[in-house]
C-alpha cells in the first residue's frame, strides 16, 4: 500500500525552495518516490493561486496578501481546501466549513491580525465576510477580510467597508479577465508575503 | 464547602420564567438554598442587556436581538463574559478571546447565521467585527454583526456597512443617554427573541 504523503507537508517543504519564480500554482509534487499525488493547492474558488502570495498556513487555513490592499496589511484567509480528482469540496459559504475549520479560520485570524496590526504600528482591525452573493461575494469560496485600521485611515470608517465592496469587485474581475497585474507585481506581492511569514517563523 | 451553582444554568433557569416584565439584566439570583451567587449576566461592555432580548446562548456565547436592526434579523453575537466580584474579565478586543471562546462564537455564528437566514428567507449573510475604535467600535466589547440578505435589500451592498456603522454608533448614543427606546420596543424586541428561540430548542 502506497504511504500516504500529505499534500500539506509537501506544500511546505516545496515552500522552502520556492526562491525560483513559477507562475502558477497548481503544482504537481512528487513528495515520496513511492507516492505519486496531483493535488492543486492554493485556490480561490476556481482561480489559481501563487504559492509566493501565502505567508500563513496551518492544515486548515491559509493567509495570503492581497493583489489590491485598500489599506498596508490588508489581507484574505481562506479555508484551505485543496483538491483530489473526484473528491474536491467545495466551501462557499460559511455554514460549509466543519467545527474544527471554523475554529482553525478564526483563531488563525485572531494570530494573523495580531501581529498585523503590531507590525503595522495599527490600532484596530476590521474583519469581514460576505458570505454569499447577496452579501458582495464575488468568488464563493469563504474568505475573511482582514484590515489593520489606524485612527484616521479613512475619513469616515463607513469608507472602509465601500471599499472591501470594490476590492472584492476589483479581484474577481482582475480573476477572471487575467488581466496584466497594473497594481501591484508579483515580486511586491511576494516581498511582502516574505516579511510577513517572518513574523509566525 | 458550599455547591458551586453555573451562573449561566442559574440564568437559564430564570429564563423560564421571565415572563414577568423587568427593566435590568443585573440580577442576584438565589440558585439553591446552599449558594448565593451576585453575578451580572449579560452585559454590553458595562451596559445593562435585559435578558428577554437574549434567544441564543452557550456556556460562551450569547446572541441578542438589535436594538435598531438595519434589516430584519440583524442580530449581535457576544461572547458571554459574566461578572464575579473581584473576578471580572473584560474582553475588548477579538484577541483577548481564548480559543475556546473564539470557536464558540463563530461556532455559534455559523448556527444563528443559518437559522435567521432560513427564517427571514434570505439568500446570504453579512458576518462583521469592529475590532476597536478605529475600526468604528463603540462599546469595548467583542461582538459581531450577523445580517441576513437578500437581493435587492440595498441598493448597493456598500451600503449594509454604512448602515452597520451608524447602528453601532446610535446603538452607543443610546446606551449612554439611556433615552427612550422609540424605534423598537422592549415588548417588540421580546416578542422577535422568543420567535428566534424557538430556531433553537
Amino acid at each position: 500500500m502506497a504511504t500516504l504523503v500529505s499534500p500539506v507537508s509537501c506544500f511546505r517543504s516545496s515552500l522552502a525552495a520556492a526562491a525560483v519564480r513559477f507562475p502558477i500554482a497548481r503544482a504537481s509534487f512528487r513528495c515520496s518516490s513511492s507516492t505519486e499525488m496531483e493535488t492543486e493547492h492554493y485556490k480561490f474558488g476556481a482561480y489559481k493561486i501563487d504559492q509566493r502570495e501565502v505567508f500563513y498556513s496551518t492544515h486548515l487555513s491559509y493567509a495570503l496578501v492581497n493583489l489590491r490592499p485598500l489599506l498596508p496589511g490588508h489581507i484574505l484567509l481562506f479555508n484551505f481546501f485543496f483538491f483530489i480528482p473526484r473528491k474536491r469540496r467545495e466551501v462557499k459559504r460559511f455554514v460549509d466549513l466543519t467545527p474544527e475549520e471554523t475554529s482553525d479560520l478564526w483563531i488563525s485570524a485572531q494570530k494573523v491580525g495580531k501581529q498585523l496590526e503590531k507590525y503595522h504600528r495599527a490600532s484596530s482591525l476590521t474583519f469581514a465576510i460576505q458570505d454569499g452573493p447577496q452579501a458582495g461575494q464575488t468568488v464563493p469560496h469563504v474568505h475573511i477580510h482582514i484590515v489593520p485600521r489606524k485612527g484616521g485611515d479613512f475619513e469616515n470608517n463607513d469608507e472602509i467597508y465601500d471599499a472591501i465592496d470594490e476590492k472584492e469587485k476589483e479581484l474577481k474581475n482582475t480573476l477572471d479577465l487575467d488581466k496584466e497585474r497594473k497594481d501591484r507585481s508579483m515580486e511586491e506581492m511576494a516581498q511582502e508575503a516574505d516579511e510577513y511569514r517572518k513574523l509566525f517563523s
